[in-house]
C-alpha cells in the first residue's frame, strides 16, 4: 500500500515511525515539498495513495474526490478542523487521530506564554535587543483571574499547572456543556458564562477545538466586552478568535498583549507580525520531542494496524462527525 | 529627617509608601534622574540624606564618605552585594533589606524563562515577526534534567513549580553548604557537585547572591563542562556568570540559548543584545505587581520605625557581612 506522510517535521528525532512503516512493507512517501501542504499541493499528491498520515494541511471534499485509493486518514494529533469528516465518510474513508498525546506539550507552552504575556518577557525581549532598558512591572499568575475557555484533555491540564502557581481564582466555560468542573484543592474554580470571563479574567486562554460553534468564538463583539489591558492567549486553533478584530484590539491598545500559535491560515505571515505587542510562535504548542514522537508512533501504529487488518484504536468519535454537521 | 528614595520605580502602582513617608513627616526625595543611578550621581545627592530607601545602585565606600548624615540604608530587594556593608558599619550605619518579599515573582519568571528556552519561543517570536515560519521542536521540562544552583528562599521555589511540571531529575548545588536538600514526593532531587551539574544539566539555573564566593561563579572553563545545547538562566545576579564567556559560548553554538535578567552594569546595552539566543529582560524577576509593592513597603516601614526609635525587623544578619569579609 501506498502511504503518504504530509505532517512536517515527521521522525526528525525518533525513527520509530519511519520504521514501523518500514517493517509493514508499506511503499512510503515523506511530503516532498519539506513545508505545511496548500489544497493545490494535496491535489497533486493524493490519486494513488491509500492511507494518508495528515497534519494540519486542508482535507476538503475536492481533495477527497482526487483520492479514489484512499482509505485511511491517520491525523498526528487532535484537531478535526482540517478534515472534511462527512465528505470522507461518505467516500468509506476511516479517519483516525491522536488526541491525547498533544495535551502536556501545548499545557506547558501555554503557560510559559501567559507568564511571558503577565511579565511583559517579549516586550523587554525586544527593547533589549535593540539598546533600551525598560522594567516593566507584571502580574503573577496568583494576583490575576484567569479565565479558561474549554475545560478538555489540555485546558484541565492548564488549570492544574495554575494551581501549583497559587492562581486563586480560575473562571472556565466550555462549548461541550457536558464537561465537568474540574477541582483543585488550593484554588476556587468557577463555572461562569463566557460574557463573565470576557468582563472579569485578567487573561484569557482557550482550549476547545475548532468547529461551526467555535469559528469566530472571540470577535471584536466579545473583545469589547473585556476590560483595557486584558490579556489573549491562543494555543487551540486560528479561526477561533477573529484575526483582524484580534489586530485592531491590539493595536488601539484595548487588549494589553497576546500569546498566539495558531493561525486561519499556516504558514501565517499576517499584519500580526507588526505587533510587539503580539508574542508569536509557529503552532508549537504540541512540539515537544516526547509528545511530537508520541503523536507520530500513534498515528503510525493506527496506519499500520489498518494495513494489517487489526482494528484500531483511535478512530474519530461521533460527535466530531455531529460537530461538522452543525454548520 | 530627610529621605532619598533612589529605587525605580518606586509607588507606581501602590501609594502606600509614601503615604508611610508622610505621616512620618519626613522630608522625601525622589530619584530626581528617573532612571538607575550611577556612584556620580549618587554622591551629588547623598550628602544629606538620613536616610536612603535604596535599589540596586552602586552605594560604595566612595558615596558613604560623603553620607555624613546617613544612618540607615533600607534595600527594597534582597542582593546586598551593591552596598560596602563593612563601610558602612565602620561609619555607624545600619543596613536592612527584604529578603522574602521577591522571591514568588523571581521563580514564577524564572519558570516561564526556562519554558521560553525549551521551546525556543523568543527565537519563533523573532522568526514571526520577520516572517518566517520554522516550527521548532522542543522538550518539556519533565523530559530534561534541570540544574539549580542556590537552593536558598527562591531556589527551592523554583524547585517546587519544576515538581508541578513533573520534572523527574533535578540536580542541585549550593555555595552555601548548610542549605538542606529540598525534598518533593514526585520527583527525584539529587544534591551533586557543580561540575556534576554544568556536565549533565540540560538546562541551568542559578540562584545564589553575588558575593565574592559566586563572582565569577561559571566562566568558560565551567561552560566547556556544559554538552553542547545546554541551555542558562540568570535570574540572580549579573556578575555570577562570566559575561564576555557567555557571549562566546553564545555565539559559537556550545550553548543552545540563555535567559539572562540580570547584568553586571545595569542598565545593560551590551553586546549580548546582538545575540537573537539571548533571552534578554530588564531585571525584572522581583517586577510584579504585589512582590514589588512589599518590597517597597517592607522597606519604608522599616524606615519608618528607624526614624520614630523603634526596633527594625530586617537587618542584614551577620554572614552578609562574612561574605563580603572573604575577599
Amino acid at each position: 500500500m501506498r502511504v503518504l506522510i504530509t505532517t512536517i517535521p515527521f521522525a526528525e528525532i525518533d525513527k520509530q515511525p519511519l520504521e514501523l512503516l518500514e517493517m509493514s512493507g508499506a511503499e512510503v512517501v515523506i511530503n516532498p515539498m519539506g513545508r505545511a501542504l496548500k489544497e493545490t499541493d494535496l491535489l497533486e499528491l493524493i490519486s494513488d495513495v491509500d492511507v494518508l498520515i495528515a497534519g494540519t494541511e486542508l482535507i476538503t471534499e475536492r481533495v477527497l474526490e482526487k483520492a479514489s485509493h484512499l482509505k485511511l486518514i491517520s491525523r498526528v494529533g487532535i484537531g478535526l478542523d482540517s478534515v472534511d469528516l462527512l465528505a470522507a465518510r461518505q467516500r468509506g474513508i476511516t479517519v483516525c487521530y491522536t488526541p491525547n498525546a498533544p495535551s502536556p506539550a501545548v499545557a506547558e507552552l501555554t503557560i510559559g506564554l501567559m507568564i511571558d504575556l503577565l511579565r511583559k518577557v517579549q516586550i523587554s525581549n525586544f527593547c533589549m535587543h535593540k539598546g533600551e532598558w525598560y522594567r516593566y512591572l507584571g502580574r503573577r499568575l496568583s494576583e490575576v483571574t484567569v479565565g479558561i475557555i474549554g475545560v478538555g484533555r489540555i485546558g484541565s491540564r492548564v488549570i492544574g499547572h495554575l494551581a501549583g502557581f497559587e492562581c486563586s481564582r480560575i473562571l472556565v466555560n466550555d462549548v461541550d456543556a457536558s464537561e465537568k468542573l474540574p477541582h483543585h484543592p488550593t484554588c476556587t474554580i468557577e463555572w461562569v458564562s463566557k460574557d463573565t470571563i470576557y468582563s472579569e479574567a485578567d487573561i484569557i486562554s482557550i482550549h476547545v477545538p475548532l468547529t461551526n460553534k467555535t469559528r469566530d468564538l472571540i470577535t471584536a463583539d466579545h473583545i469589547s466586552l473585556m476590560r483595557r489591558g486584558t490579556l489573549l492567549v491562543n494555543t487551540a486553533r486560528g479561526g477561533i478568535v477573529n484575526e483582524q478584530d484580534l489586530f485592531d484590539a491590539l493595536q488601539s491598545g484595548h487588549l494589553g498583549g497576546a500569546a498566539i500559535d495558531v493561525f486561519g491560515e499556516e504558514p501565517y505571515d499576517g499584519k500580526l507580525t507588526a505587533l510587539d505587542q503580539c508574542l508569536l510562535t509557529a503552532h508549537m504548542g504540541s512540539m515537544s520531542v516526547d509528545c511530537r514522537a508520541r503523536m507520530e508512533i500513534e498515528a503510525t501504529e493506527e496506519a499500520v494496524r489498518f494495513m494489517s487488518g487489526s482494528a484500531l484504536q483511535s478512530t474519530v468519535p461521533e460527535e466530531e462527525y455531529d460537530n461538522q454537521r452543525l454548520a
